[in-house]
């Protein structure tokens, strides 16, 4: 690690994501991302990297599903309505197990909204915006730095289980500046090895190596009983990520809490002062911050359901819904309230200790 | 109503359309539901009504956006991936407060997947797989029947809240033929009443009449505390609509059951035979069908869930997907099981049969 | 004909199309004919018609081929790059044999240009923009009734030749208002004969008319020898054209004539008021315009080549387009000379009065 | 030169390419281009180069405009209906004063049309396919040699005028293999030095240079005065192109020819063989073949028209395109007669011979 640079998210994500191996980038400018894009603009021709602005959305994510299909660490961003044009693409890609790495810098919904941070996507990211059975695996980030760390997991993820990752951040992560250490970038040597590792699967990576010219990257399987194996592979990869890849943050959850709160993102960030001063004024309460979205901490969330624990408080920016989630994990055992904001507006720490207290 | 007709369900649902006032029908084609477009590309201009083949899915959820914007009963239809691409367009639609239909003939996914029927767009349908916090009310038909009478409720629902309904179809109900009864056409008289409701906040439907001409349709509210007032009445709106408008179906529902099943469309559609048999040989099980599975029956599902019930079987045609909500009901009281097919292929009543015995 | 009515070209000929019996448009809207698409959009809900604004031009021009394959009279309007984008459609059309009136309100380019008045796209009109033996037939009005009137027989020639046809406007004919008197609209019995004139070819213009369904709207001849015969009996069509339908204007043309002057469209609308002062001062000089710049008037240029011709000047707001034409009418007899201006800009009076004194 | 390798005509002109420095190429694929697309995709990677098959061919056209404005070497390709695709792009190129090559394999028009060669396209690509003033350099290769080698004066001319130059080939010299000299890659000092040829109008092709990032690739130009000055300037331009560039060859051509053949591509190359045969049979008969089509060879031809030439003879694949610039070079001196064929049909020599017979 050499010192830490001043960034703003979106670039330090970018940046993260060139010293991770990512070669190919295709996007559409929208903000709050828009420095996203724009760094990848500058920088992808600096590392030999191949930068695409396309015509679309449609025709961005498309892009990925080839890269991604030639065994390339691959990326694109967007902000929500650009993210809801990949939807179709992203069905495709994660069907086709694919590896790639999607970054939604959440914006206020729904339709074209507004330019402020929110947590509206929720449902489209963890429960499946396009079609049929599949799954992202959804990381949301809540500091500028974890940000910048989550593309180097994002890929590592991506190609650990040949599915499509979405960094699920916002508009405020995006804009906003902190400093970031970044990992050293990968050497030629680590980059081969990238490569190397999907050789067995991709389209050639190198026409010269023998064996590789019969690989096929498919998205139609039109014999049910061919495309039912099939699902029920992806559903067994599913069922192993929900296994292996849970991950959450625990902060003062101990067996005193008499309340819980449950946030990820931005949501938990502002949540974290609030637990502060809460436990300062001798109000136990801890905070559980799902690092995954999915797979979900459904059990870790389980097991802070101590005897003590009367009620839990699930703070979203947006109109509730991580909440059916925490719902799921709880399963009846002590009541679940919200607590939300929408339009782009945070809300403060004292709104959710007001909360808390009204509780 | 006059005599039964021998119909598709994808013709069923277009002749519905029309008689309950629908004159402008934007699509772009896709197998399995390809003759609900054929019929429409046929009847529109006989009817007087606009028919117009996009270029693309997307621009045909566009053409929606605009015609619903001038307060005319309109509607598209897609098969999952087709309905992929339209997210974008129905968070816009459903943010913008516009009534229209949509009617998703699922096949099976994800990506291209194959042309058979599949329940795999539950969750993009009922959560949302657009963007920001938005809301389909969706209705799922099991019948030839009951999808051509959903036409007409899906019309009426979207008038009565402006906001988008979705058919969620599937390819068995698409293809199959059953004995239809329509209702009437109705009559110049009433479609101009049908246009006039809306001359209160749509464009221009007649830009002689005065006052008309101010009204504007809107996605864009960059003020954040003018999007957040938006998106509080949205959830006011989703609120209202969750109150009344409730849909379900209980067949063999009764104190005695010590099982309950809960499927929806297609899938409840083959339960139903499997109660029967079940029932037939003494194991007390009945069937909840949600008809909206947005708003959902959750409170009707819990008040099955009497003191004899030991366990719930939710059949799906797809990984599992609405047992989210079927255990969001359930609220942990009693186990909740899964019997799936995936890739297009029926269970048979013998499997549900099979698997509530070994229950 | 009713009184005169004082309207923008654009206005005009939507309203003499629309008069003319035209029931179908689709178009992207561009300055400086966006009063046209205006128009259109207003208008034709009011006459049963269809409008659609298209995703994009090449989706209108493409749209056009749809609805003039089902033999209604179909018009797209654009400017300048809006009508390049058009070239690959209306090569479709062209060598389908389908009548359809596209209307350019030409603008200074190349590129985007400008949104002035200009005469930059005769070639493109003329030769042939789009790929392959085609020809348009081109017609070029000089002022708002002659833009109005030619909508008429815009659709009358497109209909006699199953060609598509092209008018050849500008910005400043588009933009200008002078009175003009319309046609009357066509009667419903009207309208409805020129359906049936199509029947022997049209997709099934009414599906319940026996042998209609076997028609076939095609683009594609896999066969060499096929396409062969098909492109011979284009230029059959081409040649018939060009026998019957040269139309042009000789302005003051007579034997004493020493100097001619060839224009079109503005260009010849200013040309004619510097002719009246030249005669005025005793300089012998006569217009000829084209008003069909495709089929071209060469026979009559050559005829006008009287012995007292010193030499023919050629003006065009371009850097000299139509000039090869005259060339080729004028084959070596005297010299032709060249007045331009480019950029949107006109010229005066006095510059043509000027160029021909200097030569 | 190293030792001749046999390839086809696609894929020599793209290894050419490759070699004389192109590393940005963008197309979408059609038949009978695709080797060319393909060779591309196969060894851009390898030359540290950029490839990406666009969402469609406006999409490819604008990406060209993109990369030219860099500064770097681009190429694109398609055949005929794809090429009209582009011809809004291509206008915004020359418009914009942008070095790029275009390759168009010609197959039978118009529409669809067919896959075998043809000629149909010289008006587009001479006259101006897009709209507004511009002009291509047009360059026609007649052997799978020449057509390689125009891949180096492609880009040595559009670098020298800053304007995009086509190849206007067809699917004969496409789909052909002949035995073909490269000239060797360009070293990387040569590369630096093509960049920085550029450095002093291109956008940032290296951002720490100073200077750099105040320039401007524009198209539009909202003043007229200085669209005026800009279109001015264009045509000055132009005229030194046509002073400085045409090129053609002379075949047999001398004082005691009767007759005169004037052929392009591969009509020349048939046209080559009938001369042979003809001139063996003491009919005294040259041929000229322009090798720039624009700027036209005028003057040479018109010097060709020697006192014994009788006749000339136009030989296309199309109804009679470029007749009409032979007309304007003969002047009326001598009649100018036309031998044509369509549909991806080729003449043989004695359907030439015959003809000159015949006259």
């Amino acid at each position: 690690m050499g010192e830490k640079v001043l960034m703003k998210g979106n670039e330090a994500v970018a940046e993260a994501a060139i010293r991770a191996g990512c070669r190919h980038y295709f996007a559409y400018p929208i903000t709050p991302q828009s420095e996203l894009i724009e760094y990848m603009s500058r920088m992808m021709p600096k590392v030999g990297g191949t930068f695409v602005q396309a015509e679309s959305e449609v025709a961005a994510i498309n892009m990925v599903y080839g890269a991604a299909g030639c065994g390339r660490r691959v990326m694109t961003s967007s902000s929500s309505p650009g993210i809801s044009l990949k939807m179709e693409g992203l069905s495709y890609i994660a069907g086709a197990n694919l590896p790639a790495v999607v970054v939604n810098v959440q914006r206020g919904g729904p339709g074209l909204g507004d330019i402020q941070p929110a947590q509206g996507d929720y449902f489209q990211a963890t429960k499946g915006g396009g079609h049929g059975d599949y799954k992202l695996i959804v990381i949301a980030p809540s500091t500028v730095q974890e940000f910048a760390d989550m593309a180097d997991l994002a890929f590592e993820l991506a190609d650990k289980y040949r599915n499509p990752v979405m960094i699920l951040s916002d508009g405020l992560l995006g804009q906003m500046m902190e400093p970031v250490d970044f990992k050293p970038q990968k050497t030629e040597k680590e980059m081969e090895e990238l490569d190397k590792q999907h050789f067995d699967w991709c389209m050639h990576p190198n026409q010269d190596e023998p064996n590789h010219h019969h690989h096929e990257i498919n998205s139609l399987e039109i014999d049910p009983v061919v495309l039912e194996q099939h699902v029920i592979k992806l559903g067994k990869k599913y069922e192993k990520i929900t296994a292996n890849e849970v991950r959450h943050e625990e902060y003062m959850v101990n067996e005193n809490n008499e309340y819980l709160i449950v946030a990820f993102g931005t949501a938990a960030r502002i949540a974290k002062s609030a637990v502060d001063e809460l436990n300062a004024e001798g109000i136990k309460v801890g905070l559980i911050r799902p690092i995954t979205v999915w797979p979900y901490p459904y059990q870790e969330i389980a097991q802070a359901i101590t005897p003590k624990i009367k009620k839990v408080l699930v703070t979203e920016l947006n109109l509730g819904q991580m909440i059916e989630d925490v719902k799921l994990a709880v399963n009846g055992k002590v009541p679940v309230e919200f607590l939300g904001k929408v339009g782009g507006i945070l809300f403060t720490p004292q709104e959710i200790k007001d909360k808390i207290k009204a509780m």
